[in-house]
């Protein structure tokens, strides 16, 4: 049976509605697993839909960090994304007292929240003087169950590192090898202990306590090149392989799945990578981080991975993980969660806009007749990040004459609209 | 004779070293006019090539409007915009002494500078209580010459706006009419004086002056898009045409042409757009303002914008206007110039390297090497913006034990770097 078949009609109803899509459409995509529906048994989550024909989603990573530990920070952060408008939050904390952070979190909102389970075995081991290699295949199992039961809605398993993958990428030419924190704590954990990849060994016991949960896995992408040079190579190509297998049997087990992705792609390859992901796992959602199109624009990678993201959302991508300004540097601050927030909106409606969705499409006619009328107010109202755009026009409010400073009394769509007013003579 | 010509093989040696390409490559490209280079004859200008086959660049708009009048403010912008990597600016007063800011500007750089003096006419009849209505041809001829003579090298000219061409604007159901203030101008002074565009219909004696000057005319889109929803319609599209004509009268007259792109352009149009102006303008370089893919992000509309150039970039579009977070908004200060062209360099950047540029490539490795070697120093070296991305990391550094907060000692490109250094057991 279908984990989402527990959804009541009314609430599929109500999720069509928001989507601009119809009821059977709906029900169609989760039953062909073309649409996930996040919303943990354990928590009153608001149910979201993932997947094929609906709106492109967007997530913001916050957490801890060894170094940046502050519950009050996270749950500013947590505040800033929901104001920006992200669909999710990831609680991806690796400092302090884990529990507690993300129980705050969980607290605080009614947005889907994931997390990456393996952090919270790294971080116990530590605490506890031990290192994550000593930890049996069961305690990693049992980071899943605590985070599943504090109501965690989705997580992120790097099941498709095989002992293979792991071969594979050893004998690659990479420049920047493994980027993926929960990738690189596997690997450390398979080579020291000479056995295969325990999510991978037990993924059935994994699917079996996400089934009881009502939760959706995101199999991770632990092999994802961390630059332009490593990108669409082997063993991200082998471990999608891997991944698509274990689409299918998460969909045996009536799980919902979905497939993360790259990371660093160059702009002529993102179209190819949606394609494979969609091809090789079975049209399974793609959860996207990035893709930043280029390595070199530290400080403002959330703008490089807006392109991408926009391009892949267009090709197919399903939901977007942000990235902020300070991406490679350090933790961003709550500012920079709602500039990662935006920018990845920007890039999901771009997208959405560009696939001809209805809804996203009115909302840009809605902006530009009220810039069209110079209706000031119902432009800030209409604008994604009114706040903001406020802010500019407040800031200019003092030296203005006319209610833009940009072009002033040369502003080009007033002086058409006295041109049209006017009779020719 | 080819205006391009003059210039010596010395310097067209190397700029083909810069642009990574051949002399031959080089000399071809401007023989068959798909490059043109900026350099008037009038100012000691560091020459530039745009076009097929090379980098593509990015022009930074600044410049007084009527309510903000500086010359130190604008000087400064200048600054950052040099500083952020701008390869042209221009000067696009409208407020104050434009005599004086212009020639500031002009005195203060030697990279390529353009301007649009339809402006210079209206402001300076405004000045003397007149209308641009009022004035002559050659008052509009003249206000080119005053900027030619004082050492602008390219100049946007709106002479695609025929009277043919409002009246398919007038019949035309746009959300947002005319979005280009030179544009308006044109269109007011010939419904004023049922006159055929001035520019059009003097454009020999333009050309004239532009081969005089070593001049390069952009030719500026009057009837762009100022909104998704106008995107390539009937009269876009009309000027297009019309711009294509004037683009072989100018290469008949020995005068480099360029000509200008949208604007507000959904991503799915935009390589029909880039395709468009190739066929119709005989593979003219394009100069594309943003494109924007969305309308409703005010306040961030660098980001928007770097989404489109990006794309326009790989379609082919050789040379991006920025666009800075205040548009719609009001007048950038210095950081706005500053983001704004970091934007686009990203935009240009991405663009070069999905297009197989080897010097672009060459760049992320670089990077991407310093990055994998934990090599800070390099890694800020080799930054776009290596202020911005120094001021996190040194933001971060008081509460650091490890280099960077991210990911602290959980860094998975460490991790990788021991697990690979170690044997396995």
């Amino acid at each position: 049976m279908n984990r989402n078949s527990k959804l009541n009609a009314s609430t599929l109803r109500k999720i069509a509605g928001q989507e601009g899509i119809s009821f059977t459409q709906l029900r169609q995509g989760i039953k062909t697993n073309k649409i996930i529906i996040l919303g943990s048994r354990q928590r009153p989550t608001q149910p979201l839909a993932i997947g094929q024909g609906l709106r492109v989603k967007v997530n913001a990573n916050i957490g801890t960090s060894p170094d940046v530990v502050s519950r009050k920070n996270e749950l500013a952060k947590l505040k800033a994304a929901i104001e920006a408008g992200a669909d999710t939050v990831m609680d991806l904390s690796t400092g302090g007292n884990l529990d507690e952070i993300r129980q705050a979190i969980l607290a605080a909102t009614t947005v889907p929240v994931g997390s990456v389970p393996i952090y919270q075995a790294a971080v116990t081991a530590r605490q506890q003087h031990k290192s994550l290699v000593e930890l049996k295949p069961k305690d990693l199992l049992q980071a899943v169950r605590k985070h599943l039961d504090d109501g965690i809605d989705f997580v992120t398993i790097h099941c498709g590192i095989t002992r293979k993958n792991v071969q594979s990428l050893l004998r690659a030419k990479r420049l920047t090898g493994v980027v993926s924190r929960g990738g690189s704590l596997i690997i450390e954990w398979m080579r020291y202990n000479r056995a295969e990849n325990p999510f991978y060994e037990y993924y059935d016991e994994l699917l079996a306590m996400a089934k009881e949960y009502r939760a959706v896995v995101s199999l991770g992408d632990g092999l994802r090149p961390g630059s332009l040079h490593d990108a669409t190579d082997e063993p991200q190509i082998r471990e999608l392989i891997v991944i698509g297998e274990l689409v299918t049997r998460a969909r045996e087990a009536g799980v919902g799945a979905m497939v993360e992705g790259p990371g660093h792609v160059p702009i002529n390859q993102i179209e190819a990578n949606v394609l494979l992901e969609k091809a090789i796992c079975a049209d399974a959602p793609f959860y996207v981080l990035g893709p930043l199109v280029t390595d070199i624009s530290c400080g403002y990678d959330h703008i490089t991975s807006a392109i991408g993201g926009a391009l892949a959302g267009y090709y197919g991508a399903d939901f977007l993980c942000y990235v902020t300004p300070t991406e490679h540097l350090g933790l961003p601050d709550p500012q920079d969660v709602y500039d990662g927030v935006i920018a990845s909106k920007i890039a999901a409606h771009a997208a959405d806009v560009a696939k001809g969705d209805k809804i996203a499409k009115a909302w840009d006619e809605k902006l530009s007749r009220a810039r069209a009328d110079m209706d000031w107010g119902k432009m800030i109202q209409f604008c994604l990040a009114p706040k903001k755009a406020k802010e500019i026009l407040d800031k200019n409010r003092v030296k203005m004459q006319e209610p833009c400073t940009m072009c002033g009394e040369f502003c080009a769509m007033k002086k058409f609209q006295e041109i049209i007013k006017r009779k020719e003579r």
